[in-house]
């Protein structure tokens, strides 16, 4: 089983500024503790981070046929993107959509996503862990 | 360390009527899980259910000095009660709220959550999952 | 087969206040009218009353196995409840909704129904006649 | 007393067309069935339809002096026609508005009426039924 | 096989007035353009126009049985007419709404059809264009 | 110079029934004291009334040529009737809309007019002087 | 019998600018229009402008006991001005609302009228012909 | 004559969490100078405070007949019961609506009330002076 | 300690014009009672009053460093008026704003207080005493 | 002449999933189809499909000088790109929107459309046959 | 060539109160830092500053023939005088507005400006910048 | 000090097309007046221009350590990117939002900016100048 994480736009600046919203810790810390609870959890794991609302697209539709299950923080894109909606939509691969801080508590325009009506499930808030449980979540319902 | 679950109207009903909707697994079984990852996580857990808004107001109102953290499955009143969301902001217990099925991708009125306002994180659609995900997810920021 | 007839939130009051609105019968002279008619119709009835929306939630969930039918005047929580509207969904009994008063004459928050949605039918405005002609609806529909 | 039912646009067609929302019957055993019920109740009764708007206006202000109460399926008139909503206001005979299907449970645009604002009652949902009752209880409404 | 062709209120006076918004093209050159394609595409075809909902709703009901498909600018009725949707569901003519001039780039109440909901396909803004394209758009789906 | 007066929907009803909001003049007295007004003004005049919205677009076409403007009052249609807007601006024939009660003043689905937006002009809420003042204002207008 | 004009704010540049909006007539010239008008109609007649809202609502407030009834051109102040509102409805005295333009064709915000509401009529779109109808509509109700 | 005093939900927890929010008075202070204020007024007075929406209607109910007047901070229901609107407006008591703080000044769907519009008047924002002042403008208005 | 009272527009009428809506006080009564209340209190208290959106603003920024609280009735401006809100906001003179009417209960466009967002609290629909409780709450406030 | 064909995000791969929705023809084989009838219009013809809303405006500006007309599926981003949109009015090429299923049957959020406000027609639902009237309407308008 | 600036409602108290909102530099200091730069640019300038919305509309009209341009600072009545945007757009001196705070980071009801839709340009946020570059853009495009 | 100027999608095509809106200025144009105002202000500029959403969150990224300030117009993304947003909220770098065409008059849809809740400052209408002044203004903010 192979598992994609997708990280958003501005995901890559994580950990190095804003850290009152969005906590300290780095992409790259948050991909070796998704790499070891992949381990934990026997699956493989790949990584991906674009800016480009085209090449997420690009990235989830390359996922056809090799990837099981997506793992995705569409950071801006959740509330502006139906390119990524059908994109997930038309590959069919199940797809858990998280996020870092809980967007239910920021501007308003943070509280429509276009993503969650396509997505398996949804985790917001619990920080870094929302990656790491959005995963097990993910992995637990391909083995069923 | 000492978690409190709370299930909202109608989980009792669970895994008896509208399987197609909610899936077949009852809130026993529900509860089970969650006392087998409890002891995993190495806390302690209890349970409660109620059909009434001001049960459930009542329950988290008696948590406090006594527990550490609540899983929430508001169910109907999650769209409904700004009772309970004073509650959880009143007592300050970090509380988690948690849905079975994709609450984005059902009827209008459930798209709009009173309680996530209130809530350190939300996960919702992973099924019996969201459960263990979200006591999983709370323990590991209690712990922090 | 067996019906019950559940009145919602202050229908308690029902002939002594605001006759202008609801007319001058009490609620134990429409009980006394619905149980003629469900002779006439030959059914069994029960009632209950409650301002809890809580115990209209348990009430129904108690009808299961034992109930063929609910009419229910739901009062204030047309509005409000989701809870009863996924009790009425969950039970899966076939139930009309029913109103003394033409609620679509009233405050504009009174011209939307929670219920309305998982009903079978709805009347309103036909004073103590909505609940005759509903239970007879709704006997005519389960002799189907 | 003399009671007209009125039926709206393509309300002629019923029971020929989408079975599956309107069931498999005619216009014709509608009105034999109002037929005897108005027997068993001891009115007299008329029937019309037709598929416009201002015919139905004509009928109505037509009813002024010979007719006591007007049963009327507006259908797709029940959410454009001002008109109607005039007209039966204008002519002040009481009016009960019936719906085969539950208009409640439909697209958006069929849940609001401008004809209940002006009707002493509304019933929906109940299938032919809702034609029935309606006619027992505008009859019971004018002996009183 | 054979097409009807139903101009809505006040295309009568095509060609006649407002030439800027609609073209000089009358009614009578639109149809002998239709005939011409019609033959060329081997297939029937008649015209109605009517300025009134109801004669629209008449004639669609009239075409069951002896016609295939219908190309219809409904004008006006476009944006008001549930009737006519109606008409169209009712009878499940496959039916393709037509509009000359653009309807998105006019006022905002001409930017909502109830039309389009039930129609096969919608063509707006390709002037006389738009029926031609939309005879044989109709043709090609009836032929597979 | 010729005028014509068009009535909408239920104003042959006008000075019968409900005089406490529209007076108890009838149509014919309107009529007479217009018929007088032209005279003073040394201007034709001609009137219909029609409950039907076709009817009412089949006549303003026909007053093309030989009428020089327009006083309707289009009651009802008002506020639904899109293809009567369309019939007055495709014929070009200067129209006045009158109201024989203040519309801004009654329920909120009358303050939208789609016929204000092509009118000359518009008189609301003189009672019978509203048609008087209209057909003045009108034939002022044309004069200049 | 004496009636009060206002002229809202910056109709004292009538005439003067714009003239493609507001014609090419002056305040002065109006306001001699006016004077012959209520000569004609056996009234006297008296002035005011300003571009203040508290100027306004005082001139309104002096009117008691002296004047009959009012022809207000409230201009911006239509749109904006609950006070004039208030002046008008707590003195009591008869008015009519007149614009030069047809402010149903103008901004959406130029829709909306606060005045209407408590206004004995509305005129709009007739031109310089708006105030001297206005005044005729209102000596006329005056008189009855 | 006597009044009874309503504290609603999670008023219980007064003075004991988010006095940023809500002051550090407990609800029994709020009682012994409510009690005190009362002596002063020569009225009795009764407290009451349930975090369930159905209890706080059972006890309006049962106001009926023994209290004069009601005081009531109906916190988070508010804005969610109508239940409770319709069991002052039902039973007729004058009641005096209060709130700590401001709601004007918090979350937006803190700033709709279901109370205002049954209840004599409103004070807002006072602190614990709310409810005096709620109390003396009540008693005052019910000595008239 | 010095306190104003800023009485809004139109309310110089006060008692003089539509007592069934605000009572047959006038506004020098009012302020009598406010004398003598403000005795009791032992505070100085100064009125104004004026129909000018400007000069309320201008009375309000004088009160600086010689004013220590306002009792505000802004009347229409309430409504309409963000100038006065900022005046408020930026003098930083604690403010009660009271009305004697229950504004909740009146039309939609009353319902919204662009005042409330910066006053100290508000108290509505205690006739006169609404002053009166004001004036105690805020000097209750200030002498804290 | 040539015309441009633009194909929006996720189309290529058309017919390889959700056939239910889109058809199961390819893009290649539309590709084809449209070159065909390109031939028998006696045009040239080219194509192009990005993911990226960037590629997709630059390839319209690529366009100015060599293109003469262009046919675009914006898919997605028919809902969410102005970018494109300026594209097209700032290079000013005659541009015809097509969409293969009926958008105004779908989501909500689908039936918005940013580009029909710039093209010169809509061509909606009639499958792979939007493309080829598409260009058929596109190259007979260039053509006139 | 000569400029007029328009400071709006409260900005006589700039530099006094709320520094944190408005920055401490007082109204005479922007009015010299203005004049200065208004001998750089080559031009006279002059001041005025009101509270009241009558006052400025006054001031603008009395600018026509001898003021050039105008920079105004409609603070408050930005969100509310339709009167101001009729005095800007009526005497048709081309206009500058301009925000010391970035207004679109504010309260709503801040968001929204009338006098935008008249004004040549709008500058906001950049303190007492706003003027200086207002000043030079507005004379920078007179010169041309 | 070194300043980044940001053109948003279609501005390379400045002075090129639509020249009635946008004027006759090239971006190059603009970039070398902008280049002598840097010279004259002191401070290092340098440009980029992309149609791509994804391609300016990595220009303002890449700014991050080496750039002082942004200019930017953001086009068409001002009103739909919310990752532009974002981008510029994480580097924490000033910026200034700056438009030619004055968006505030223009269609509904470009009056709403996701840009300028993080900006320091707007500049809109101002033609070219609106950079030029954009520039000056926040070399003259970060020199503070």
């Amino acid at each position: 089983m192979k598992i994609l994480v997708v990280h958003g736009p501005n995901l890559n600046l994580l950990g190095k500024r804003e850290p009152e919203v969005y906590g300290s810790t780095t992409i790259d810390e948050i991909n070796s503790s998704l790499e070891k609870e992949a381990q934990n959890l026997g699956t493989e794991i790949e990584f991906s981070q674009s800016n480009s609302e085209g090449d997420i697209v690009d990235r989830i539709q390359r996922a056809m046929g090799n990837i099981d299950g997506i793992v995705i923080n569409p950071a801006a894109y959740t509330h502006t993107s139906i390119a990524i909606r059908d994109a997930i939509a038309s590959t069919g691969i199940p797809t858990v959509e998280v996020h870092i801080s809980n967007i239910y508590r920021r501007e308003d325009f943070r509280k429509v996503s276009y993503i969650s009506g396509v997505a398996l499930g949804v985790i917001s808030g619990l920080g870094v862990n929302s990656y790491l449980l959005g995963l097990r979540g993910l992995v637990n319902h391909l083995k069923k």
